[in-house]
């Protein structure tokens, strides 16, 4: 039996703020990437969402962001890879924390908003980040884009990677996601997108915005939990991967 | 060979701020309570202390304090024993990710400011701080005020507690530190701390405010880094103790 | 024609974090309480709360809360007067800026959270804050509990004061808010919160949880915009007051 | 009798954390540029910083950075103009809180850290810099480099501009500062700044890095406060001014 990875943010609220329907959202995804206090999330979101995942049998992720808040970790801001290091390696530690309370492996890291793309950009960045995941536990896996030359480095240093990819997001002919303000980028058909992550998970393949199939191997699906639709969203692609015998199972029992 | 740690707070510098002055102290001290980012201490100051530590053989402790970065976690705020708790499972958590990177077990946690005070005085405060370490790790030992409610709420979690000792602090009868505000509460006098500190050691007892000479027994003396004349204190300190052939040892070596 | 005023608070959003439905309850309003940034609000939901008010003819607010985000200002930290009158000058110095880039006056301050409270309980406190206030200008009214000694403090130093009425909040023999917990402290029913502010306009009294029917003057009725029904009841209220020929209108124009 | 404007960073402590020798350099300046909370400072600190400028004479100035503590304003953030018009806006309208509440008026603002360079890069930030400024008040001057576009755009919204000279740095033929890994950017030789402020001031005129002789119209000099030898350096600096017959002056005054 085929199985992929459904994974989604969750615990990005903030005190008084909430954010998302992670409480049934929860309910149909296999991985959470949980917010570390850093663009959002909080201890007490922090705890709660931990919960939930191990109540649901959902892998725990930890989503390191940015120390901008007001931001929410989605603009860019000069750090050394050395910050960098630091900074997931606290708010790994912290969630791990939670993760060590509950009684629960910490599964995953997947890092937010502009920091997946930094990785990508600029390897020093993605070494800073194994190196962060590796020294605290090298059988926490690191949870990103497809790509070959990250890939090279996570295995390099024994660390385990999972590819995502985005069934909403058009990708180009460099297997990259078109940029969201050009046309065709994002994509709302919903019988698209399932058509896209079945393609995906039985061929193996993506059609870039070009016409072009690519191989294209990822573990993971993002999905999402904080938009209008969001929640009507990933039950259909539950529904969808479901009937067609493909089981929703988290990255570490892939 | 008589032992006792000799501990300090350290690691409260935070970005452009530095404070204190660690890199000399932990030369004299075996044990080291580190900032966790709340009321001090960043993630980049969090690594070069765990690793100063580690470099001179000073066992690394956890020292969470309450969110108030302007108020250095030294005024009250009401927060619930739940709130406590998550906010001491992130901070351990996070320095734990710094001990794990560094390849050193995090020794034991020591709550910052006004919480260790709180814990003595609402015990649903001391549960929800053992609870925290313990759902952590075991083997983490806590290092608070010499108390005997405290003690049993630790012990009957399976905790290890280590008490500490205010050799520049008066004590009143009921072994507990003459508030700052009254006369004679804070001792200068080098050779007085000195005698105070063997007395300890050598018989385990503390002569209190009133004259009174009562059993009190201390595994660790708090030191300071952050004053003028700190370290010329930790100094002889140090060397009283080695005069006397008491070896001064981190609490997981005791 | 009489008149009284609406205040809502307004402006708590933070960064991608939304809070309460401000775009709608402000054309129902006469005046708006703008977080200021420390339990809620950032620099752009307070510009663009300004423009709003401008916009719908709405009286605006300074709303200082305690520096405590996570928090929201709601649970109590131990501050002394100065610290308080500094909390209060800079946050209303913040939204005079944007008052004054939008070319309006600041009409009122209003003390957020736990503040409100605290200053009817700790006198220095109200003293704190109308200090605050009467040093950027006197003109600057506020707006707060109904209460003898704090009237006394603010007029003593040349500051006017007016008091809000809570209409879904039952009121004891002294003429206080009933605590939440105790039963009939929260009106929920419309035609009674109705009933309650007509009496409290046209006859300047109310009638107390236990049946008394007490002098009351109030200028200005708290209405709330960020719970469910929130809106609706807002409504209600306004279309009451039309009704019966009672003019909205902002605390600077009564 | 010639006169100049010596400025300095001051109130960049922030709670628990002292930084510089405002207390004591405070005396031999002109205009104190203030820490306004979001890269330094707190409003404690904002208060006693303005409180001490007027009682020694001082003109006060707003010191706004990114909202950065734990950066110092020092590293660069992907804004908006938008948005640093908004932070400027507040952390103005913050300070002038504070001016107020002590009855003098702000006299200038100078941008921190990396924004007063990425105003002379990006034209735009300058021109929501003018804007926060000019919609605050016309009245309050811009201190900044001396460069030709920004003092069109200030002057094309009516506002006033000073620009600095940085005494301790060398230029080159753009009248730009030569970076600071260049060799030769930084003049430590006390003999030759005071020569080169001098110049400045008696003649209109800077030494380039390579020896030309430009014109250079500066109303101000930067001084420091935080570094080991700064009091004495600026000592050195009024001393060396006043034995020349050029008064020291507030920007306001010249």
């Amino acid at each position: 039996m085929k199985k992929v990875d459904l994974n989604c943010d969750m615990g990005e609220s903030f005190g008084h703020h909430k954010l998302g329907m992670d409480e049934e959202v929860i309910r149909y995804i296999s991985s959470a990437n949980v917010g570390c206090g850093f663009h959002g999330g909080d201890p007490h979101v922090m705890r709660k969402t931990v919960m939930m995942a191990k109540e649901n049998g959902v892998g725990v992720g930890a989503h390191p962001g940015l120390p901008d808040l007001l931001g929410f970790g989605r603009r860019h801001m000069d750090v050394t890879p050395q910050e960098l290091e630091d900074f997931f390696v606290y708010q790994i530690g912290a969630l791990k924390g939670f993760c060590d309370a509950a009684g629960i492996r910490l599964q995953h890291v997947k890092a937010h908003g502009v920091l997946s793309g930094l990785a990508e950009k600029d390897l020093r960045m993605a070494e800073a980040i194994c190196r962060a995941i590796s020294m605290i536990d090298k059988d926490i896996l690191w949870l990103t884009y497809f790509g070959t030359k990250t890939r090279e480095i996570a295995e390099s240093m024994g660390l385990g990677v999972m590819a995502e990819f985005y069934a909403d997001r058009a990708y180009n002919a460099e297997r990259l996601l078109v940029p969201r303000n050009q046309a065709g980028a994002v994509i709302h058909d919903v019988a698209e997108i399932q058509k896209r992550i079945l393609q995906l998970v039985n061929e193996g393949t993506v059609t870039t915005i070009d016409g072009q199939v690519l191989d294209m191997s990822c573990q993971s699906i993002c999905v999402h939990g904080d938009t209008p639709g969001a929640l009507e969203m990933v039950q259909k692609i539950r529904s969808s991967l479901e009937a067609h015998d493909i089981a929703i199972t988290p990255l570490s029992e892939l």
